[in-house]
């Protein structure tokens, strides 16, 4: 891929922010530009200097703390003010002083946005936009102009938006982006936009999608099999309302379906997946579970009808391998997909079981079971293997320890800080122990007074780790009647340094509930770790494929 | 609407289920059916009885709990086993005995699907489908049929995927549903093969997409372009993997945006977003936020730029008005949006106030300073309108009680139940008063202490009912520093009976976090229902438009 004609354009640090829940520190921006290099993305648009004080700090940071290897830095600010100097506009010192190899410029191309937000007339905001152009290539900048609301502007008055089009390339603008900025467009009429200005004009275009109709991916390709060649979106399609066009569908959607290898080179496509998660760790809007390509859900089957086939052939129920992009088939356990996908779990967690076999069947009747009382293993592998093994040992798996009693207590004292202390009561081998411990919260309390308790005689258990916590309160009737008593269900992630693991615990009390997970994750960790593997039939390593038990 | 040819056929509750997460009781399922009636679905699919308990049992119940005004029920099943009689067949009884006047059918139209996953042969697949089809259709039943993996078996072998058409068509069936399976289809793709098949066969056409390659609800646009009129899709676009084609999206758009009014009456799409969200309340699977038409966040507006210009317009920047789908603008409160979000959403809340006043500049001040320390005032209004009642009065607001101490304790005995007891100690006009609670949880423990300590001195609080919490755990950083400890943010939602508000509190303890909320929904419902109001500049009633204070 040296020569690289297709611009993929990133606005997640900019436009992604607008997404209502979505704040960044500087120090996330930075982590996130650093993904998205990685990924592959040709431009990352860092935000607004001068405008918005944390992105003046981000550009300033940037310039000794990012060390961008595939995308170049984009400074995002306005045209200058109406009838004022290009010169002496703060605003447009601050895109220069923001030192960015690239500048993107927004500017009006709807004639009412044009006299009811800016307030001049139709001839200034042309004086604007080849003047703040013009000012900004002169000092060495690569140029992008965001034309804002243009294809609404078009509709009103199609002369006008190609003559913003035509005065922005004319002034030195590398691209002229058309932002549907209200979202409303549907892809038909995106591709007819985009082909007459592109006829009328002859200017390098690009495209920036909201998704307010749920087709910003669609109207994106619309305009790229129109003549587009750069594209704008951000990660997860974060952004304001519905959001932008999502940067990783739509590279997938042209690399894969369009065979546009220009737009990311292949192979970093294999990261994309990966890429997500890491950018929706530090945002703390993780990817929508059934997100195209990088979504958890996006490879998971849950029906009996694909549960059987996928045994037969996994092709035949997916549109891509999700390899190609980093992700990886998952099969949910759950009472509609039947023994089948039972077998399938237990074979993708390394048993070697059969759909008719009777541990199997006692599994299925398990699982249907729990989750009519609000249970869900679909996010908790590891109490789902606890059950499986519980059953592929006949009742007769070990029990590491066993519990009495336990309680915690949270205080705020008058004047005073505010205290959680956790305590337990255990049996190890019949001889009884008792450990205190505090915490930031019941669980973490109760945790560390576990660890204090078991880590002596199960030093494999220091390693085990809470990620993360998750309370849903379920509404009545979770358990199949009416009028039946709330309950909450909790998902605990944990990790032992090297993987992470899911377990789940539900009950009418939400500290009940907790414990129930936590102890799963306790015993997953003793189990697994503690040679549990050779009296139940699951395969030693990865690859092996020992018999049934 | 009295000749209404297009159909629209919702899936929801068979293809729907299939999501990652989606667990429905018989009870949920006849919930859900009656808000899709009255939506204004044509049809709605039950599920599939015979194969899936729960489905025999809700068409069982549906016969008589079910008063179905505008849809018609639908029950799916497949085709007849290979090399059997149509009229011995187990699960084409179950179908005729959920006695439904609709029944769908799939079909598989993919060589490879009949070779490999039916395992019988091509000439077999189509005696299979002409003879289930007339069987039916003489039994009274209006019969469409679910042609699978179409898109890709129209590649592979596009004249068996055309005579699948032709022999459903001709054996009695009232549409062929094409359906992009494996979701995997771009637009242009669907349009041409729709269009192919038309013309081909003559056949009545329907289409049902996935959402795989991000396009679910343009491919089912493009299809309608090219002459389906039946569409199937589900409420939020449920579904396995990445989901089917959204209904509410292709609804609102091809009415709005098409001028389909043959799809759902205009008058019915008012009230669009409340199915959406008696849905995800009946299902637990919320609308993302960002869900075009029914979205929270659909129509919220957080930029500082856009928050100016919708002062002077808010069509400016809104694609369509949001109450034509039920929906309504909000303004997000955030650092970024600045003084003119906070202006904007004051009076949104009732308040009178100007951007350049000294309390908005201290209540942004403050917002920035919070969302800092991990705060999130999206989606809390009622915390929002508490520190903005703060700085109205000058720091003046009537504080009805003050928190001495409280603490919180769950303790599990030997042998015994799990009980939760919370109790505080607080002053009302000085005096000191203290009282316990219990409950299922720490904060439903510390709710029913505040209730009994202060429910005799307030009677108005009797009202306020928590409705549900969230816990986030916020990783290092959240402060803006690396290292910093990990904190929690918990939202609470509560209502007085009437309306629903939300609060936030965060803490480095995940109880006090909560505490915090808590305390917030006390003091809203004391404050704004105890006359706050005449000394804060509020308008008395929702039109009125009194002084800023």
């Amino acid at each position: 891929m040296a020569e690289r004609r297709f611009q993929l354009y990133d606005t997640t640090l900019r436009d992604g922010t607008q997404q209502e829940g979505l704040v960044l520190t500087v120090e996330d921006k930075l982590a996130v530009a650093r993904h998205l290099d990685a990924f592959g993305a040709g431009f990352i648009e860092g935000g607004w200097p001068g405008a918005i004080p944390r992105d003046t700090e981000f550009f300033r940071r940037a310039r000794t703390e990012l060390d961008l290897r595939t995308a170049e830095l984009a400074a995002f600010g306005a045209t200058r003010k109406p009838d004022t100097l290009v010169t002496t506009d703060p605003q447009v010192r601050a895109l220069l002083e923001a030192e960015t190899p690239v500048v993107t410029l927004v500017a009006k191309s709807h004639t009412r946005h044009v006299e009811l937000a800016l307030r001049t007339t139709l001839a200034e905001n042309l004086a604007m936009i080849a003047g703040t152009v013009r000012h900004l290539v002169r000092a060495g900048r690569r140029v992008f102009v965001d034309a804002e609301h243009y294809f609404d502007g078009w509709l009103l008055n199609r002369e006008y938006a190609l003559e913003v089009v035509r005065t922005a390339a004319e002034a030195g603008a590398e691209a002229v982006v058309l932002c549907d900025t209200n979202g409303g467009s549907l892809p038909d009429g995106v591709g007819a936009v985009v082909a007459d200005t592109l006829a009328a004009t002859g200017a390098r275009l690009g495209i920036h999608c909201h998704d307010d109709s749920g087709c910003a991916v669609a109207n994106t390709l619309a305009a790229v099999d129109a003549g587009a060649d750069h594209v704008q979106g951000t990660a997860h399609g974060y952004g304001e309302r519905c959001g932008n066009a999502n940067l990783f569908t739509v590279a997938a959607n042209l690399v894969l379906k369009r065979g546009r290898t220009d737009v990311v080179p292949v192979e970093r496509l294999g990261r994309m997946a990966e890429t997500g998660r890491a950018i929706g760790e530090l945002t703390g809007v993780h990817a929508h579970p059934a997100a195209p390509y990088v979504g958890a859900s996006a490879f998971a089957h849950k029906a009996g009808l694909h549960a059987s086939a996928l045994r037969v052939d996994p092709d035949l129920y997916q549109h891509i391998d999700p390899a190609r992009v980093g992700n990886a088939m998952r099969t949910l356990v759950s009472d509609m997909g039947g023994r089948s996908s039972i077998e399938l779990k237990a074979r993708e967690l390394g048993y070697e079981v059969s759909a008719g076999s009777e541990p199997v069947a006692r599994a299925a009747a398990r699982v249907k079971e729990l989750e009519n009382r609000g249970y869900s293993f679909e996010s908790a592998d590891a109490s789902f293997e606890l059950l499986l093994l519980e059953e592929l040992t006949g009742g007769d798996l070990d029990q590491p320890f066993e519990v009495d009693a336990w309680k915690v207590g949270v205080e705020r004292r008058a004047g005073g800080g505010v205290r959680t202390e956790g305590s337990v009561r255990l049996r190890v081998d019949g001889a009884p122990l008792s450990a205190t411990g505090t915490g930031n919260g019941p669980v973490n309390a109760l945790d560390r007074a576990l660890h204090q308790a078991l880590d002596t005689f199960f030093p494999e258990l220091s390693r085990l780790e809470l990620v993360d916590y998750q309370v849903r309160v379920l509404g009545s009737g979770a358990d199949g009647g009416p009028g039946s008593a709330a309950a909450a269900r909790v998902l605990i992630t944990f990790t032992d340094g090297r993987r992470r693991w899911g377990t789940v615990g539900v009950d009418g009390n939400t500290v009940t509930a907790s414990w129930r997970a936590l102890l799963d994750a306790v015993r997953y960790v003793l189990l697994t770790e503690r040679g549990a593997d050779h009296r139940t039939g699951r395969r030693a390593a990865a690859p092996a494929t020992a018999a049934a038990g």
